[in-house]
Parts: C-alpha cells; structure tokens; sequence
C-alpha cells in the first residue's frame, strides 16, 4: 500500500502541514533543525515518495525534458546525451529520449509523444531528411506549444533557440591544414545531399580552396552519407583522379576510405593524406588515428540546457549559439613533395 | 491557453462523452467511422494533447520506465538503451535515462529519483562497485516499490527478475579458440576485482585451460579496468611472460594492448594472438579488428522488456534468462608453431 503524507507525520508525531513543509521545502526555515530530522527519518523509515503527478496537476511542472536525437548509438549523440542527463539531474530534471533513426515521418511523432507525456521542454536534433522535406517540420514545430532549442541541425530561415556548431568553419580549418600541407589536389566526400551538417560542411571545404587560389574540381568530390560504406566505396575512384589528399566529412566516412585504399595496396599516409571530422574517441586507441575536426560535446550540452532554462525562467529573446571546433592533428597526413 | 476536451468536443459538434471514447479508445466500435474522423480532425485542428498528468492520478500509472545504466557513451550500454526505447515506444512507454558513472554511490540516488517520479518500471545495470559493497544496494532494491528487471550486471545470490549473458561460456569459447590454434601460454587480462562481468569471464578462461589439462599460471594474468589504458599499461610486461596469445575481457583492453604492442615492435597478429569481447562494430572498420565475442544485444532487449511486462501485468513467478554469446571470428588468431 502507498504510504502517504499522513502516515509520515503520524510516524514523526507532528502535523501534515508540517511533514509537507519539511518534504517540499527541505531549506526552510521556519521548521526547527529537529522536527526536520524528524520528518525525514519517518519519511525514510516507511519508504515515503511524494507524489509527482498530483504536484503535476497543481504546478502543471512534470520536470521532464524530451530530447529527440536520430540515434543514440551514433557516439556523438551518445556523448551529447549523457552531458545533457548530467546536467539535468542536477536541476532535478528527468531526461526522456526517443530516437528518429534519421526518418523525418518520425520527428512529428516523437514531438507529438512529448507533448502528451507534458515534458516541460524539448531538445532536438532532427533527422537529417527533414531539411529536404521541410513542410511538415516546419508546421509541427511553429505549432508546439512548450520551449524547446533546436540542436546540431538546425532549419535554415526560421528563427528559434539554437545550438550547433559552425560546419563551415570545421570543414575549412581541415581543408587549409591539408593545403598547408602542400596538398593541391584535394578529394573531398561529402554528405551536402544527405545532412544539412555536411552542406555546410561542404561550403568549408570549397572556401579553404579558394582562399588558397585553386580551382575547385568537381571530379574530385563524391556524395554520400555519413556511414563507412561510402568511404569504402568512393576510395577507388577518387584514387585514380589523381588526388594525393583526402577530407572526410566524418571519421567514419575516413575509417570506410582508410580501409579500402589499404586493400588496394596503398601505404598510409604516405601514398595519401587523409583527415576527418568528430574527432571520435577511438582515433586515440587505433594505431593509425586521424586528425580530424574536434566538437566539444560538454560545452555545447551546457550551452543547450542554459539557453532552454532561460526559456523555462521566461527568457522571450530568441537565442542563437554557434560554437566552434578546432582541429586535432595526428598521424594522418604528411607534407606533399612532388 | 490549453486546449480542453469540451473544445474539441464543440469544435467537432459531438458529446464530451464521445471525445473522450475516441481519444482513449480509438479502436472501438461503439463510435462510427465518421464520428471517430470527424473527432480526429477536431483534436488535431486545435492541436489537443490530452492530460496524461490527469490521467495518472486515476490510473496510478504514468506510461514510463526508468533505465539505470553505468554509462551512455559505453557502446554496449547505448545499443541496449536504444533497442530497449525502440521496443517500448512502440507499446506507447517512454524511457527515462539515467547514467550511474560506474559510481555506487549513485545507484541508490537513481532508484529513488525514478521512485518519484512515479515510473511503472524499472531496468536496472548496476554499477560495478556495487558489487563489492552490495549492502546499501541491497537494501535499496529489496524496499524497492516497483516492478524491477536488473540485467547485464545481476548480484550473486539475490533472487529476483534477471536477464544477462553467460559470461563464463563466453570467456570459455575466447580462450577455447586460442587452444584450438595450438597456444599453451595463454595471457588473460581480467577485470575479476573490478567487474562482476569480468569476475565471470575470468572463471570462463581458467575452465578452458582446465579442460584443456593447461596448468593456470598467475604470472599471465593481469588485473584491471574495462578501458583501454588497461591494456596499454599490461602489454610489456605479459609479452616479457613470454606468452604467445592474449585474451582480454573486453575490446577497449585489447586496443590498448596492442596500440602498446606495436609501439615495442611487434607485428600482430604474427607475434602474438590477440581475441576481444563485446565485438565492437568499429572492429568491421579497422584494419586489423579482433576476432570477440558477440553478444546479441537487440535479443537482450527484447528479453528485458518481456519480462518486465510480464511484471506489469501481474506475474508473480522470477523470471531469470541467461543468453549465450557466440565467437566472431577475425584476423586477429594465428595458429601457433613451435
């Protein structure tokens, strides 16, 4: 049987506005240190836990946060989440999650599954095909009717809270370290038709050449996802234009490319350059680890939470936060010499 | 302001009554197809969310399940939580999460931040030091007031709802495989003082050298963590031991080892024998990925939730399930010759 406020303060022989008190207001001071120490021994001597869902009705508060994310596998995300648990269950919020599996028909339903369970606010990071197929998005999300911040990905024209990272600028600052390098001739594999990450990403990538005076070359550039399949399978043939240099619009794009150029008996990195992008952890623990673009995951979940509780404190002004990457440079890429 | 069921009910031209039957039940017969359309389009004009809060005061149920893991950014434990929240949204539950940071002292935190928010369930992945200072831990689970499922990391001789793998079989087919490629002098790298998984496995390897009439040596066991520094930090040492195969309790301990293996020199897998457990997909990806044990984890999933609603829905009886693992086998083994 559920223990309830009234067993609490028979237990600690005092009255229920007291125990109520004490439970709800645990830095009171208008109760003694030792009624207080009374209370809570009785509460945690029968099991006693409030109950929420009668304080939801009176506060319409449920302290839940609903964050949508495409998967929770991608280690990106993965990281993402538990910063933003962390950070959350310091605020005594709870964190819900749903995954998209980059399906756009599910963004709309995961929001709507939010809005029923009456989280008290959103985080999301859309599935990559809802920059493409924008209508329905857009209408689900100027029609929610809780704050929320959109993150990584974000729509382009509409203004709302926001978090990502400047694409443009990673993908730039890995394309100029490989010209710097002495590389001319750079491949790059791009995601522009499948993520709105890598059309960005995309954009650095043709800013560095042109900053260095060289002609982009549509040969040298092959579109794909961000999966180790298309590394794999666009190896081959970006090989044999020529390119002595390789940027990646992921780490797992470059692991697929790694792997293929090595079945066809390429010596790495010597017979090419190549450079990623997420910095994933695992490029410390593999002999042959790239340098690539680096998030900071724990900065931009802080940045996420602070700006979606100042919506939760009555914040009206739409806030935007564009945070930068840096480079991590490792084995990957040597200095052409012709 | 909230839209409520008598705005529905005006906006569709039909009886509060009938709104509710509709939202509730939208399979029942006992409204015809035209009402229950013309219901829907009224709800969804208004874009009507109905008050789960409310309804969890009458129900006493409010449709989540808490999830208690060491840590997201554990590839394991992010498969597993998606799998689980793919299987319950689909039976209209949400997942909250929650990470422990393998830290005991967070396990009875969690338990009680889930028991106030009032979830219908719990799956519980306790952290590894609870395992060897059980007692708060046991106290907390044996007053715990809901249906519990604890997985993966279960306490010896605590009879409740359990689903885990054999890690003994598992650890027993690892170090099996390297016999069968003829090694005797078999190094193991445990996590026995660390992990309750690692405690197990370290019994499944002494079972096959036994089996095998291969006299334990102590000198060829390495005590440590499931990470990659672990591996690292042993290598030197266990290959001076002079052996000729090395089976590690997990893959992040095997990358370390022979990140440090390959630094002193050695050519793998022709100077030493190397076999993982959890088959991390990122072994597919690398050059030289390890032959590991595989744990099907989207079957574990299933399992977990089964009989957490088997719980929910009255059964009494303890269910334990234990899964078997199996050997993905990879270039990682060479047949050994004298």
């Amino acid at each position: 049987m559920k223990v309830k406020l009234t067993d609490v303060a028979k237990e600690a022989k005092v009255s229920i506005a007291t125990v109520s008190i004490v439970l709800n207001h645990p830095n009171t001071t208008r109760i003694s240190k030792k009624t207080k120490e009374k209370v809570l021994a009785a509460a945690d001597k029968l099991n006693y836990i409030p109950n929420l869902a009668a304080q939801t009705l009176v506060t319409n508060k449920t302290n839940t946060i609903g964050l949508l994310i495409p998967d929770i596998e991608n280690p990106f995300f993965s990281s993402l989440s538990k910063h933003i648990e962390l950070i959350l269950r310091k605020k005594n919020y709870a964190l819900i999650m749903m995954n998209t599996l980059e399906d756009n028909k599910n963004d709309p339903e995961v929001i709507k599954a939010f809005r029923m369970r009456n989280v008290d606010g959103l985080i999301i990071a859309l599935s990559s095909k809802s920059f493409y197929d924008d209508e329905e998005i857009l209408k689900t999300l100027s029609k929610l009717d809780k704050p929320f911040v959109l993150v990584d990905r974000v729509l382009k024209d509409f203004k709302t809270n926001q978090v990502y990272f400047d694409n443009i600028l990673g993908e730039y600052i890995a394309t100029k370290y490989l010209i710097d390098n002495g590389h001319k001739k750079i491949g790059y594999i791009s995601t522009r038709d499948f993520a709105v990450t890598g059309y960005y990403r995309h954009k650095g990538y043709l800013k560095a050449l042109e900053e260095a005076g060289i002609e982009p070359n549509e040969d040298y550039i092959r579109y794909g996802r961000y999966d180790i399949k298309t590394g794999y399978e666009m190896a081959e043939s970006l090989y044999e234009e020529g390119v002595t240099a390789i940027s990646c619009a992921n780490d797992l794009i470059a692991f697929g490319l790694k792997k293929r150029l090595t079945e066809i008996g390429l010596n790495l990195p010597e017979d090419m350059s190549i450079v990623g992008y997420d910095n994933l952890e695992l490029n410390d623990f593999i002999k042959d680890g790239l340098t690539s673009v680096n998030q900071d995951v724990e900065s931009f979940a802080k940045h996420i939470v602070d700006i979606l509780f100042d919506i939760l404190n009555g914040k009206k002004e739409i806030s935007e936060v564009v945070l930068e990457p840096s480079l991590k440079i490792r084995n990957s890429v040597m200095t052409y010499k012709e």
